[in-house]
């Protein structure tokens, strides 16, 4: 099994791209990695693409073989890998294992997202489609909806406020400012408003007790990795950045049939398999990308990877540790609240974020020094995570 | 790199299938293939779900979450694969990959389709969305269209006729009599059909030279497989047929604008890769079961396969070659042509066929005693293709 390294990486901006099609997202994003990679697209032999809407927002299908042939990478293998909101997570995983196997020695992971090809109540029926049909979407159940249902769960059992959740969006919007990416990054509008933790928490309730501000926007956006065996960075002359371990656990599809709903055990098992794979264990890990699709979900994330113990990171949001000058920085990217959430591109995303971070690449909101960081890409309501460990090697 | 084997396999029915929904297709014959593989379902640990349609055709997705909910395979990761008709073998290369790599022991492949949730023009259009949005799809163009245009260059150029294409479909409709999962098995109507060559070259012209008889119907089905490293095999007392090479090719997304329209590039280097990796050559093929969505598409891939020179498959058809007696049969399982085409299922179900015949357990339709098979799997308009090359190796 071979090591498998980050060659290169590239975003187009997250936000509404009224412009530009779920192909001229997907390709600028490649054109970015490659470019970053400094790589001649001749050698890219495989192609993933994570998407999750190109059927119902898009109309299209087989995008992956579009990509190849807009981007000329033909006659390289590309398929698209859908995993609900944890797409790209997924995609990276099985382009490791392309790479770690020895079949293939370049590989293109781009996720991305036409979200705002459909309007209003749609973009959100569209997630929906990701519930159980008989025992949840019948019933009109959206993903805002199960997550404040399970904020309320979460909130009593371990002791969580309406504060801690605007502190956690108002961190996020912050960390969004520093990052050109991001899709909320609307700075004197913004900044009025998270300067004031009582204006985040008393604005329009969504799903309560998540309000306006604990949620992500819809977002369009895309974002790509190269991935290399780990012996050929040093042809690029590029920082030697690994995928030192991954993680993918699935639980029950409904939140109902959970023993305890509060409890993420996908989570928990991603994270433990992508520990144990890179040899390591949380406290090593220096900052993380956590799916902050709603605020409740980067406090429960963060305890569920074992980054902290149960209600134990109120404590984090309290002193500021969470923060990029913390001692173990969450979202330092803006996250999904505030980067964007172009759903098939999220899990690309986060890897991108982290590796600009390890390089030191990361300009107003570099963290000081990184080594090992943590993302973790949330499917569903959390039955089918990702957890990645991305580590400088040199 | 491990060598990789087909443990068990297992389809549904193909044909109609009112009262299931895609996640019943997905779960039935995901069950088949572990009752085959006769393993305890805790051992899988990877499930790969190749679909086209679950977004347009059932307005869902992250369907392979919901499947490992629903057949008992919690915490096994899952993601689905899509590749336009070419997804199950796109799925199945996968799954190689990750038992090639180490990283996963025994990985359930199923592809399924539900493709008559929806009626009439609607499933061409669905197809369809495989195609070029701009160039292609928005005039109106579908797939039994470009097999039309492309029929019209290759039979003029090789000396084709309707009667060769009418011979395809009498020998594939005659296979799929002996095959219990094919969907157009009508006997008596079929038999009475089928044994005038004249009636089949005069049905109901569909897009010419391209008449009903020669088109795969529109249908519902699942097939699925379970892959483990080779010397695992010995464990569940079990015959040993091994993945012994893979490909994949991509071409052009539309038939215009390459060279020569009549050339399947990407069949060819599929085949290639694929024979290469297996050690062989096309001369070692005993058997194959190629991706006849149209009858012209069965002797083009033949050709661009290597089993028979451009222009040769029409000795085969003339001479009874190609019949399941024959000395190299062609889709003992009736094809796509007959036993039906759910398009994410296609692929997998190919593979299902050839381990039965590598078997000795393929029924009334077992071919004598092979040992070395090849499956063509066709996306897109050819421009996503996936070569297997499957070996009983004792």
């Amino acid at each position: 099994m071979r090591n498998v390294a980050i060659l290169g990486v590239g975003m187009t901006d997250f936000g509404r791209l009224e412009d530009d099609t779920l192909m001229d997202i997907l390709s600028s994003a490649s054109i970015h990695a490659i470019d970053d990679a400094g790589i001649d697209p001749k050698l890219i032999d495989l192609v993933y693409v994570a998407n999750m809407g190109g059927g119902i927002l898009n109309h299209r299908t087989a995008i992956a073989s579009g990509l190849v042939d807009n981007i000329g990478l033909i006659p390289a293998a590309a398929d698209t890998i859908e995993n609900g909101p944890a797409s790209g997570g997924s995609a990276i995983k099985d382009g490791v294992m392309a790479v770690a196997s020895g079949y293939y020695d370049f590989v293109l992971v781009v996720g991305g997202e036409k979200m705002r090809d459909v309007t209003g109540w749609r973009a959100t029926d569209f997630v929906a489609t990701l519930t159980h049909p008989d025992a949840e979407y019948i019933y009109g159940i959206t993903l805002p909806g199960m997550a404040g249902m399970f904020a309320n769960l979460y909130m009593e059992k371990y002791g969580y406020t309406r504060r801690h959740l605007a502190e956690v969006a108002i961190k996020n919007h912050k960390n969004a400012l520093m990052n050109p990416y991001a899709h909320v990054q609307m700075d004197i509008a913004m900044k009025g408003i998270i300067d004031s933790p009582d204006a985040v928490v008393n604005n329009s309730p969504l799903a309560e007790p998540l309000h306006l501000f604990d949620s992500c926007p819809v977002s369009d956006g895309g974002a790509a990795i190269i991935l290399c065996p780990e012996d050929r960075v040093k042809e690029f002359n590029k920082p030697v950045i690994c995928v030192a371990g991954f993680g993918q656990a699935t639980d029950t599809l409904t939140l109902a049939e959970r023993d305890d709903p509060t409890d993420l055990k996908a989570v928990t098992l991603a994270c433990e398999q992508a520990y144990k794979r890179a040899g390591i264990t949380a406290k090593d890990i220096d900052f993380a990308e956590l799916h902050d699709a709603f605020t409740i979900l980067e406090i429960a994330e963060a305890e569920h990877a074992g980054l902290y113990k149960k209600g134990g990171y109120k404590k984090s949001i309290e002193s500021g540790d969470n923060k990029i000058t913390g001692s173990l920085p969450i979202n330092p990217s803006g996250g999904l609240k505030s980067r964007g959430h172009p759903v098939g591109a999220t899990g690309v995303a986060q890897a991108v974020e982290v590796t600009w971070q390890l390089r030191g690449e990361a300009g107003k909101r570099q963290i000081k020094n990184p080594r090992t960081a943590l993302t973790v890409n949330f499917g569903g309501f959390g039955n089918n995570v990702v957890a990645l460990v991305l580590r400088r090697e040199k």
